[in-house]
């Protein structure tokens, strides 16, 4: 195996917990995903493994560890991720490998059952207190498009193949998968309008992003170079990045987007690591013959081999028809993270590279994730050309952007050959009408 | 006295700090601004209130008060205001009112001088911290004197009018008066340039503001009435958001500004709270004829009787040179809040109009503070006109970006006629070399 693996990735690796080892399980004992949950309403929330369909309280199940693994198991009996991330990367590997011993096979006698709660009985709450939230622009292909709508015949900025494009977002309005919102209202003024109104947005509309929690800190005025920068991120999530484009239109120029995408941004509730996609790295997106490189301070060879992440990402769309009719929800995109024109260490490396800092429990999404083609498009703008191309839905509806009672899933997962399937289980969220 | 006055602000009451009843001093007993402060090196960081130059440890002195007020003053052995913000309005008023009675000259045999500590001793730390950091654009001298820089046909948006324009910024990077910090590198492309490099930034600025802590949070999906907005104000101070201005240039297309602000947010370190200021609220800035009206949910008759807060603002700039000299700083900017296009309250029914939460310690920045004339704008970007037309200093130097070395230094300050004198402190920061 490379030096990056372990016994942890070992795909032969099975564990106690049946439904773990049934092949397309999003958490077979090789991911171990941390997220926060109750194992029942009223109790206190605590950090648990999810493995199948169980989820593992780890504290509890922490007390036969040593060592390093043992400390990491006590800042499980937190309610939110953040202690457990200020330990750092060994404790973080130390946990992960007694957490894999533990659950496997050969240890089904560790008494471990009784720390397992059926997902389904589980309440999964935010994993991470997020002290800032930044979001990049970090696919050529979503750049392209969305610029298109704006600027036909310029839709790329001149830096965009310099600078990896990002702009803070909010952290108050961040909620977990399964949290219904209302409709956002807002200022919005269509071209044929003489002035602006202000009411429910009428063109609401998701953004399929990655998202990416900050593990290790960093000082302000020291930038981390790129080669480091992927030492300080803790863990992926699948992240909805929510936008009301009518608003986001009115109000964007000068400053960008605000009141447009701040009312929610919906995260996954499990934490896949860092260390279980390593078996996923892959190399960087080949940039096209004629685009410029990298600034020296954002390029790195070995980013460019192993910064890219082999990760397909799917959204769904299901309206409330579709759901009495008992339908399936309708796959509306199927796209890859290793499409991304920015390296997630590049992200990094230029969030820093003007003294920046980052703290642990720092967000980073990716923007929206595209590819070249328009069913791998992250973001009905894109997918709807702005509404004008609506998707047809089973049952004969339509929709152009998001209409009230729809609910947006958002997948993901990772698949090589040699190895077992990592997944990000679902990020789902209602949009209730408009209050 | 009107409804909103009462004692705390009688203008005849006088300190036993007999600093306090210096004329024009900043910290007068009508004054009371919170802050958190270390009575000595190595101390555990304790709320304080100013009075003259003298810091009173409010959780120490607390022991003798009774009902709100005593509950306040132990939320004051806190490291940070949160706890107390999160009190309400009904304990700030109540913490006031003891502070004011046991500070005045009847109370002088209280004991209260044991726990006064010099503010020349006394070092001042952050104190609050900030959930959510929004910086808005609201003087519309200086969105016209910048957007003139880039479009000079056509300085103003057409949402200007409409929308209280906001962009969120970074929280991790605030810092206190008083702390130096290292000018940023970043990416920026003169126009005579090919491509961009990566170096220090080449425009360095400040940018005059007033900051605004949220002391009562908000609901997610809840908008704030804009007449109920300013109840959710704890108290104000003086922000500077200091811009790599090369930097902002190249990168903020699409999405507004990002590393050529983040780097470093300077605040000063005395919250004057939203009751100190009360008679200080006045008429709010009365828009030419021919703007429109603004829409219905940011207009409110008491708004725009009393949502303007009539303060002013001061930048000063101090070289090295200078100081050596032994010259005093030179004023650069003196201008009003009172000039702002849009009032705080307006600010905040804006924020919250799409259903974005409020949490107690977020932090609001106004924009920068310019007013009609030249001595009045608050950034030296404005002042020079890019850097064309520097600024002559003592001693034959000049300036049209911020050099290292240099020291900027806001003042803050209230007057009317029959009331004391409210000030601010200071505001400064020295800019080192790059790293």
């Amino acid at each position: 195996m490379p030096p990056e693996l372990n016994e942890t990735h070992d795909p032969a690796r099975r564990s106690f917990v049946e439904s773990a080892n049934t092949p397309g399980c999003d958490f077979p004992i090789q991911n171990l995903p941390f997220g926060v949950f109750r194992a029942a309403k009223g109790q206190k929330p605590r950090i648990g493994v999810a493995i199948g369909d169980q989820v593992l309280d780890i504290a509890a199940a922490g007390g036969s560890f040593a060592g390093p693994a043992a400390e990491a198991a006590r800042a499980c009996a937190a309610a939110c991720l953040n202690d457990l991330m200020a330990l750092g990367p060994q404790a973080w590997s130390a946990l992960r490998l007694a957490l894999s011993r533990g659950l496997s096979t050969d240890r089904e006698d560790k008494g471990f059952r009784q720390y397992l709660t059926p997902m389904a009985q589980a309440e999964m709450v935010l994993p991470v207190e997020v002290g800032d939230f930044t979001d990049f622009f970090a696919s050529i292909f979503h750049a392209t498009n969305a610029g298109r709508m704006f600027r036909p015949d310029n839709p790329l900025m001149p830096n965009y193949k310099y600078v990896p494009v990002a702009y803070h977002s909010r952290t108050s309005s961040i909620i977990v998968s399964g949290t219904a919102f209302n409709r956002p209202r807002g200022q919005r003024k269509a071209p044929n309008e003489e002035a602006p109104s202000y009411g429910p947005s009428r063109n609401l509309d998701f953004e399929l992003e990655l998202g990416m929690y900050i593990g290790a800190s960093s000082r302000l005025g020291e930038p981390i170079p790129v080669g480091k920068a992927a030492e300080h991120i803790f863990g992926f999530c699948l992240l909805n990045n929510w936008s009301a484009r009518d608003v986001q239109a009115w109000e964007y120029q000068p400053l960008g987007p605000f009141l447009g995408k701040n009312f929610a941004t919906t995260v996954s509730p499990w934490v896949v690591t860092a260390e279980a996609m390593a078996p996923f790295r892959t190399a960087a997106f080949a940039r096209p013959t004629g685009d410029p490189a990298p600034l020296p301070h954002l390029d790195d060879a070995d980013d460019r081999a192993h910064g890219g992440l082999d990760i397909t990402m799917e959204a769904y769309l299901s309206t409330e028809t579709m759901r009495r009719a008992g339908s399936e929800p309708l796959r509306v995109s199927q796209t890859s993270f290793a499409l991304m024109y920015w390296t997630v260490a590049q992200m990094i490396a230029h969030h820093t590279s003007n003294g920046c800092n980052l703290a642990v429990g720092d967000l980073l999404g990716s923007g929206t994730v595209s590819g070249p083609e328009k069913s791998s498009w992250g973001s009905l703008l894109e997918l709807t050309a702005r509404g004008r191309e609506p998707i047809a839905l089973p049952g004969g509806e339509q929709r152009g952007f998001i209409e009230d009672g729809d609910e947006i899933i958002f997948r993901g997962f990772c698949e090589r050959d040699g190895f077992a399937r990592i997944g990000f289980g679902e990020c789902r969220a209602v949009v209730l009408p408009a209050k």
